[in-house]
């Protein structure tokens, strides 16, 4: 097959800001009672009735939240919905609106962000939130993405990070480490391109850790599955930074310590194969590695028996009084502190 | 005076993103009973009752839309907050809440962004307005950032940018072009400031028109002073990038003309004198200028007793037939099509 090279590319310049906004947003519909205007005037409008609204906003840029050398633009749209939406989902709320926006230098020809909002509608459909605003700017260098979401729960089932007490159990959904192992694969496979452009990586063996970097979902179906088990989260933090900086969070906030158990934290098959390969501590990765956009949360101890052999969710821990601290409860029974402050994006 | 020129700066990598958040913000005290939760969680909770939400966000970039070398960082935090609440305010809606995301490269020290959020905290202050989010991260060049506001309106006062009529007349608050001739003023200082940095300018002819560019002001009244002379906008909208992209934007959601006369734009004497000086049009100085932020919206007729010879409001014109078209009509009586596209970022 003979590639065209010289495919046409159109300007942002030729459709101006208010041509732009039309053009990327003209295939999304609204899904939502609540909303009762989306895009197209100074702002939306929703309408909540009788629930509780949550709101939450993440900002990411080129080169230091991704890299568009390996993340194509549609998988880019599509995990800067979920970024968002795990905060929703960990309010343990249900995801209703949100509002994107992003600001790119000249290089990049409305084809790409034509992709990239491809991404966000296909977030959209899925995931059954309705895009209702946004902004659409020029960036003196590379590219960044603003996502504002909004939610709804009703007052009494709102999961704050400050519920957790003493002999709760700490549960997380799915297993971990793998957003950061998919995440040195692809760095990997980036040098490796770098010194021989015609080499064709297979990376069939890492598909799963590779699709929990570049295409993560958020976890919509935890609310669900715990109102149908009928138990109601004490506390929830979504696992944005990794299990132990989320965990510091929870106990920070309810003001507990934590005994977290290395011999029950989730990990996949190819999560422990490529940390051997790439020579990692999987316990580490979990720990720290992040991205994985799981649902970390406490229930009280009674409700044990309803999530008991549940394949989506691992008892990984329990709370603690305050003065017991937070530690790490190792394989061969040593206790060590958790410490970790989590990624900083300013070192 | 000796000025220090070693004063301490602190490095953001010795606060963490988490730190760094905690520090800025815990100044902020929330004054709205239907924010149930701030910051400090995956996302604020909002409790809006039996009313309606309204939202809009916004992106500002360095080099695009702000040059730090004449914005000072607390006006910029008040600015930015400005951009964002006069959406709210151009749906005839009460802002409530907001969130707001910034991201700088390692040149900015602590100090800067404490300034950038102190200008941000003024404005919560004087608008009645909770910060209740946000994102702090790093960028790999300059300044951005992203404002999210979130307001609430009774569904019968919402003033969408759809609702004008054939014969409601065009209503503008405030006076025109004023944020354009500051800027002018700012970016000649710049130059002279270039050629000769011992030079202190003399700008307190131009005091009026540089503050309408660095510290505008949303117009939180106006929806209070509808409702005292009990008057309901038909369509609402604000003027942020000229008030002929503005009208555009009202006629083509409408489905409605206007007829928008030159001789009725109200215009601030410094801004005629300025534009002397400058050899610059007053009226496409209105018309094109932007960053005024003030609220055009129409009126049915039979209201006009009510707010005729108010300081605040000018009528500007009135719509017509959509068949009619949209034009300017001049001193000289020349009809003239308003075609203006607005302030476009990409060109």
């Amino acid at each position: 097959m003979i590639e065209d090279k010289n495919q046409e590319k159109t300007g942002l310049d030729q459709l101006g800001e208010f041509g732009l906004i039309k053009h990327l947003t003209k295939n999304f519909t609204l899904q939502h009672s609540s909303t009762l205007k989306g895009i197209g005037d100074d702002a939306a409008v929703l309408d909540f009735k009788d629930k509780k609204a949550v709101i939450s906003t993440d900002l990411l840029i080129e080169g230091v939240h991704f890299d568009l050398s390996y993340m194509p633009l549609k998988h880019l749209g599509y995990k800067s919905v979920m970024v968002n939406l795990s905060d929703i989902y960990a309010m343990n709320a249900t995801a209703t609106q949100i509002t994107v926006s992003i600001a790119v230098s000249n290089r990049f020809p409305l084809e790409a962000l034509e992709e990239f909002y491809s991404g966000v509608a296909l977030a959209c459909e899925i995931y059954k939130v309705d895009l209702v605003g946004g902004d659409t700017t020029s960036s003196t260098k590379g590219m960044l993405v603003s996502v504002t979401a909004i939610g709804e729960a009703k007052e009494g089932e709102i999961a704050y990070r400050s519920g957790a007490k003493p002999n709760d159990l700490l549960v997380v959904s799915g297993d971990l480490g793998g957003a950061y192992c998919g995440l040195q694969v692809l760095e990997r496979e980036k040098e490796v391109f770098k010194v021989n452009p015609n080499n064709q990586p297979d990376l069939s063996p890492y598909t799963y850790i590779v699709e929990r970097q570049l295409k993560p979902e958020a976890r919509r179906d935890i609310k669900g599955l715990l109102e149908m088990l009928e138990v109601l989260p004490t506390s929830m933090i979504d696992i944005s930074d990794g299990l132990s900086s989320e965990i510091l969070h929870l106990c920070d906030k309810s003001e507990v310590g934590c005994n977290l158990f290395e011999d029950k934290i989730p990990l996949d098959p190819t999560v422990i194969s490529a940390c051997e390969e790439f020579k990692m501590d999987s316990t580490l990765v979990a720990l720290s590695g992040g991205e994985d956009y799981e649902l970390l949360f406490t229930i009280d101890q009674k409700d044990f028996p309803k999530i008991k052999g549940n394949p989506h969710l691992t008892v990984v821990g329990h709370m603690t009084d305050k003065s017991e601290g937070v530690h790490l409860i190792s394989r061969s029974n040593t206790k060590i502190p958790i410490t970790a402050q989590g990624w900083n994006s300013f070192s």
